[in-house]
This record gives C-alpha cells, sequence and structure tokens, in this order.
C-alpha cells in the first residue's frame, strides 16, 4: 500500500513539474526551429550581428501599458515583412522556405488578433490622428475649430494624472498614520 | 457682528466658487478667441461643418492610458499643422494672423512637452518600430534572428494580463469568503 502511495506521488510530482514547464514556455519549439531553417536559407550569421538590433530592448523596458503596445506594433510590422517575403519568393523556391514562412506568419497574426486586440485598436486610432491631410484647407479650418475642446480634454487629463499621482505619493503616509492611530 | 460673520462668510463662499470656477476651466480664454479670429480669417463657418469631424470623439472614447496616448498624437498633428499654417502664411498677410497662430502653436507645444513626455516616448517607440525598412534583406534577416525572443515577450505578456484579470476578476468572491470566515 506504501509502495503504490509513493508511486501515485511521485507520478503526481513529475505531471505537476511537466506542466509547470510547459506553461513557462511561450515559444512553440516548431517556431524557433522554423526561425533557424529560415535563417539559414537567407543571410550568413556573420551578417546578421552587425550593427544595432532591428527592435531595441530598450525601447521596451518601459511600464507594461506601453510595452503592450509597442509589441504590438512590432508583431504588425513582422506580419509586414514575413507577408513581402513570401510574395517575392521565386516560384521555384524551395516549397519548404515558403510553407517556414506561412507558418511563422499564421503565428505571428494568431498572437496578434487574439491576445493584442484591444492595442491594435489604439494603433489603429494613431494611425488616423497622424495620417490627417494637414495641407488641405478645409480640413485645416474643421482641425482649428475642434482644437478648444481637444485641448481642454488633453489639459484636464494631465492635471488628473498629476492629481493621482500626487494622491499616490501621500498615500503610504497617511496609511501610516492611520494605521499608527489605531 | 452677526452681519459682519454673514458678510464673512458669504465673502469665503464667492472666493470658494470663483476659485473651483478657475480650477476647472483648462482652456486658457485667450486661446478661445485666438481660435475664433483665425477662424474667421480662414474657411466660414458653412464649410467647416460639412462631413465627419478631424479628431473623432469615439475614439477618445478609451481607457485613460489609451486616451492619453491618442491626445498626445492629436496635438503632434496641431503642432505639424499649425507650423505649416506659419510658414505658408504669405508675407503681405496680416501680422495679427502670424501673431495668433504662433500663440496658438505655443500653447499646444507647451502641453505637450511638458504634460504628455511619456506618451510621446512611446510615440517615438512606435515610430521606429512601424518605419522599418521591410523591404532591406539585412534587416529582414536581423528582424527574424530577433523573432523568438520578441515572441516570448509578446507571448508571456499577454499571459500575464490574462491571468491579472483573471485575478481580479476572482478577487471579490475571495474576499467575500475570507471575510465571511472571520
Amino acid at each position: 500500500m506504501v509502495t503504490a502511495a509513493m508511486a501515485r506521488t511521485t507520478l503526481c510530482v513529475c505531471v505537476c513539474l511537466l506542466a509547470s514547464q510547459v506553461a513557462t514556455s511561450h515559444v512553440p519549439e516548431k517556431i524557433n526551429r522554423t526561425i533557424h531553417n529560415l535563417l539559414q536559407h537567407y543571410i550568413p550569421a556573420r551578417e546578421r550581428f552587425k550593427g544595432q538590433p532591428v527592435f531595441s530592448r530598450d525601447l521596451l523596458g518601459t511600464k507594461l501599458e506601453a510595452k503592450e503596445v509597442l509589441l504590438s506594433a512590432a508583431l504588425q510590422t513582422y506580419e509586414e515583412l514575413i507577408q513581402r517575403m513570401l510574395k517575392e519568393l521565386p516560384g521555384d523556391e524551395s516549397a519548404d522556405v515558403r510553407a517556414d514562412l506561412s507558418y511563422v506568419l499564421e503565428r505571428v497574426q494568431h498572437l496578434r488578433r487574439f491576445r493584442f486586440q484591444e492595442q491594435d485598436k489604439l494603433l489603429e486610432g494613431l494611425h488616423t490622428f497622424q495620417h490627417i491631410q494637414v495641407d488641405n484647407e478645409l480640413i485645416r479650418s474643421k482641425a482649428l475649430w475642434e482644437l478648444p475642446w481637444l485641448y481642454e480634454e488633453a489639459s484636464s487629463l494631465a492635471n488628473k494624472r498629476r492629481q493621482r499621482r500626487r494622491r499616490k505619493a501621500k498615500w503610504p503616509r497617511t496609511f501610516q498614520t492611520e494605521s499608527e492611530a489605531h
């Protein structure tokens, strides 16, 4: 009986360890392998490490919300990049390269569409605001007309943020005083 | 004595009301007046209200962090728009129009630079990520090489966010159970 219980416990521990290992791995092994194949097909390693990286890690060292928006933009760039690579692939190119690129594209699209919907919506809004036709006279006049409420929104939001920060900075001291009083 | 006290109270109430009114107004009166002058100089009102607005209020109906980023982008667009208007202003144009445009530009720049620094940094990062040369072979190869860690970052962040939401959704129930237990 003791041996059977021990065996069950050992089995449970093994399953738990395996599950935790699976849970901490976010990149499917197939992606790493596929990217490795693609890199071998494209440019040799010595070229790859020249100069600055494309996606700077420093830029991503920011607070959670900003990091999510930046990662969403990076995934969007990867989608465009791989789609172009697929489009420019010669017809006689190995079917393996096409399959590899398609697989990586599918994983990137899946991650972006199912996990970064909120950030994608923000990026769409930014695109609209950043691509306003500032040369068009009617657009200029309408934009000027809309400036007072937008200025009001921006100023009040900035003030709210500052007040919130001040409250947050004060909070532990107040809390300590209250705790001491009780 | 009662009359003097009443007068003091009335004065206090008046000062408080005035102060709260000043505190809730975020747009300097001079901006509204200046924009009104500019609108009269540029296009008549009947043109101004045709079609869709330039800066959609619907887009700004989002959560605080996203709204701040959108407003920062809108202010950036205004800066570009007014700078172009100033540049294209004929030399013989009224000095008043130039002074009005310069004043509005200065207010927009001030608001953006002193209250939206954090968001501007994010917008700069986004600009870098969105303008990567996806046609350059070396950039493509380097980007592919960097994909595994970026995919890992994006997946783990998305998972963390989901876990945080689940914890938040569960929290009141747990709290209730704990309260009931004590």
